[in-house]
């Protein structure tokens, strides 16, 4: 009768349901296409140049993984136009806004307060390397 | 002079500083850590604990290195006593509160929503398995 807990249960087995919700939503793809698609809706190949400029590149894979999770939350709306070449857009549902806004929310937080983090590691770094404190 | 965006640079090499510091506060281990020091400081295997019982099973390894990048971000203060045995205790900076405090609205959010994200997982599914449906 016991249910694991470990690994990656696809979906709430054992675990809190909104938890999971929680880690999509700041999972580490999500947090940004949440935010990007705040402005307005994007294409996927735009929404992949976007992200990646802001950091580390996305992979399609991962950034289609992220999206359906996103879509399947009701979080993302997908929108397949039938014209040719295939146009998909993709925007944010009234529930993803209000996602995506304290997801921004911790995102200006971050820039805000980027000067005491700095300030924090390096008080941290030279405490655990005196010796190249001088350097 | 092309600096690699892709992977896991230890610190902000060709990356916005700050999404670095938005990764580590909402990182999954991250996340519940910020969520839990918000009530009262807690000591490690105290920490590890509660985490586990909230969905997935941390492991030592990662929640010490989760306290470290927090610790080193000048969020979590680690308090180590000189007692026998050791004892250590991890709390919120003021910097980690305002962090914390950002998180666990979200989660809040999160939980106040699980039935509109529950209706939504469910005209999605429905909708790929036509043949399901009726079963």
């Amino acid at each position: 009768m016991t249910v694991s807990m470990q690994g990656e249960a696809p979906d709430s087995g054992g675990m809190c349901p909104s938890r999971l919700v929680l880690e999509h939503v700041t999972s580490r793809w999500g947090v940004l296409v949440l935010i990007e698609l705040l402005d307005r809706p994007h294409r996927f190949s735009e929404l992949r140049r976007v992200i990646s400029r802001f950091g580390r590149a996305v992979s399609e894979k991962m950034l289609t993984q992220t999206l359906q999770t996103l879509e399947r939350d009701g979080l993302v709306h997908r929108d397949a136009k039938p014209v040719i070449p295939p146009r998909v857009d993709y925007s944010l549902t009234d529930l993803g806004r209000e996602a995506a806004e304290q997801v921004r929310g911790l995102a200006g937080w971050a820039r805000e307060r980027m000067a005491d983090v700095e300030k924090a590691r390096r008080a941290y770094d030279e405490a655990r390397e005196p010796t190249s404190r001088a350097s």
